[in-house]
């Protein structure tokens, strides 16, 4: 019996417990939020020993770090150095979306190193096994698809990014808006130009059924894939990226019939003030199943920095309601992030969803920060970088500049507004 | 003639008429939003050859940053360093915030190197001053506040903070609050101990007319400083920090009255949820008068990372109705920043800016994204380099990772999805 099976049930498992401690909830209210679909335990019955990760109404927000290899750029202790970085930096969750080299030996390396649920992006590998074998995508079959799904189910993948939202109507919306920049998925763009190709349905969607046996026996998660969010600022909250957000909401419906979990991919490139709207959408449109945006980054102009741009729009999807933020890296749109950009990536991304923990309220987020503020004002330098997000980092800078009075930080010196005030009050 | 007292008669200065074609406004309506004070340029007479800047309704969203010496870092060439650093980058005004050195020295070259305009926290040299001339910053008199306030003025510095709104009535809310972490404005601070000590009254606010009557005669800015700022996210949008916002409301309305143009400055920490609902009270309690804010910072956790924490919240404040936003650095609450900062914290903060120009609709701010992404769409990658927002750190990151095929990166390769979908696309 699967984590779903059992809420439906009404049973509260060991899995349904151990989230409730961690997310200070009653695990009778998380089983009941499961059961609707609203939070996902994402553990493949095949993945021992992984961290209990649950995403959804209520809970914290997480945060996944994507890592793997490309054609120009592999090498599987590159991607052990990269989840290594991900994990030390605290991500929640990490994808591994190889495209190059020996993709599965990566995933198996990856899969035995990884205590955090891991998940996948099936249709790269055969993407690249098909244009091996076949010489073009154009020649996949529904077949090859499943076959490389339950593959990576088998193998304990917690949860992949399926891309079934991409069907006729979803491309007919994209080649009738006529967009600034087309689809930039590559999982979207594969299925996409291969339907264009082929004249065929996409067969995540056409064999959903198929999809939800595969991913039930397994208990693995689907993330139904946004192969139309945008690319920029200009395409966002369009026609293709809505129409396939409302195939998204029917087919989460009809997995959690079949008690398959389910979460949602969300943009992209949005502009600040249209984030808001977007999950809301979401939430409406998808029953509030929990939401994985990528981003969102609110401006284009920015390549090196769109970890902050990302940042930026991550903290507002979060506060807004978004669950599970997916990281962008400095390195977005100019190349193949390396173990620095993991790091950066994870660490703004957790900052986002913090202070969206903190906007909603979520029980102790703020007792972190009332810590540290208590701290500053005891002046206490060594547990103000005890409690810092990146202890290590807070003290290099600190040390790289070091103040005449211990007490004090080179920006004030003895005219530390925080030092003189605590002395006029305590002569009063 | 200054600029408001212009504005008040109706006449539209060269001034006004650069500030509009700039911000794509009409020159008779900036002149209009000058005269009830929604609008402000800061140009000191005696500033010559100064870029104009106009902040306020309507206006593009602008970036401040903060440089200046202290006790433990101090160097006229470190600071020159600085400023550049912060040109370079793009900041659109600079404040020194001297405390250590011969600190008239620093800001002399500072002003003569300055094509931006120039702010200063002028009681902090009175403060260092007074500290060696009197032994105590009690000692310091009315006279010698408004010396300093003057000299600076003379010079050519185009806006002073100014903590008018310290007096009894915030002191003793404060006292009254009991706060987690006190005040953290130094400046802030030198005053409410003053009047602590002396039980007196800030002069700068029962002398109010004294200061306009300055300001005025050099038609330098009065930058209302928020000494009660919050300093951590459990003190925000509380009794000291609200008593002082309305106090400054009343004040910038005398100041309009006396033809001063004037700001108000803003927090600080405040949770993400807070943001929008302190920017509206300002500009409820304030008649809509600029409103320069600092940060906010949206978690007190991330010391290392405050140009990203104080990003977030820059760009929620601007994209809510902010003005002007004064970057925080990532040396922030750990060392007094040094060029590498300082230009860290232009460019995120000008990120956060600009995502809040597209948010409201400015005028052109949408234009440089859709470039953007046409070069994307394009794969022209030296275009995309060029329109980055930091142009040398975008070709650095991708010529330290060259893909093999030129019109990719090292993301995806040939399965680039721009590439993929235009060729399918085109076959169509």
């Amino acid at each position: 019996m699967n984590q779903l099976e059992a809420a439906k049930k009404g049973i509260t498992t060991n899995e349904m417990r151990e989230a409730a401690r961690q997310e200070h909830l009653d695990a009778k209210k998380l089983m009941r939020l499961m059961a609707k679909g609203e939070i996902i335990i994402t553990k493949n019955l095949n993945h021992r020993n992984v961290k209990i990760l649950a995403v959804g109404t209520g809970t914290r927000v997480k945060v996944n770090a994507n890592i793997g290899s490309s054609k120009d750029v592999c090498s599987t202790e590159g991607e052990l150095e990269k989840l290594k970085a991900a994990l030390d930096a605290g991500a929640d969750a990490v994808m591994d979306l190889s495209t190059g080299g020996d993709i599965a030996k990566i995933r198996g390396k990856i899969l035995k190193n990884c205590p955090v649920p891991l998940g996948t992006v099936p249709v790269y590998q055969t993407a690249v096994e098909v244009m091996e074998k076949k010489g073009a995508m154009k020649k996949m079959t529904a077949d090859d698809l499943f076959r490389t799904i339950e593959e990576h189910a088998a193998e304990g993948v917690d949860f992949v990014t399926v891309h079934c939202g991409i069907n006729r109507d979803s491309v007919s919306a994209l080649m009738s808006q006529g967009r600034l920049l087309d689809v930039v998925s590559r999982g979207g763009t594969m299925l996409a130009a291969w339907i264009l190709k082929n004249d065929k349905e996409n067969p995540l969607y056409s064999d959903f059924d198929r999809l939800c046996d595969i991913a039930a026996k397994y208990d693995m998660t689907l993330s139904l894939g946004d192969g139309m969010r945008p690319g920029c600022l200009a395409d966002a909250t369009d026609k293709p990226q809505i129409t396939e957000l409302i195939t998204l909401g029917t087919l989460a419906k009809r997995a959690l019939e079949k008690s398959v979990q389910v979460m949602i991919e969300g943009p992209g490139h949005v502009p600040l003030n249209e984030i808001e709207e977007n999950i809301q959408l979401e939430k409406k449109l998808c029953s509030n199943a929990p939401f994985y945006v990528l981003g969102p980054v609110v401006t284009d102009i920015a390549p090196g920095y769109d970890h902050i741009t990302s940042a930026i729009g991550g903290a507002i999807a979060a506060s807004s309601g978004a669950d599970f933020l997916c990281y962008v890296t400095p390195a977005e749109h100019l190349k193949l992030p390396d173990a620095e950009d993991v790091k950066q990536g994870v660490m703004v991304t957790r900052i986002a969803a913090h202070a969206a923990d903190i906007a909603k309220g979520h029980p102790g987020a703020k007792k972190w920060d009332n810590e540290m503020a208590k701290a500053r004002k005891a002046l206490d330098w060594e547990k103000q970088l005890k409690l810092a997000i990146d202890p290590p980092l807070a003290k290099k800078v600190r040390e790289s500049s070091p103040p005449q009075a211990e007490d004090t930080c080179t920006m004030c010196g003895d005219l530390c507004a925080i030092k003189e005030l605590k002395s006029v009050i305590n002569e009063k």
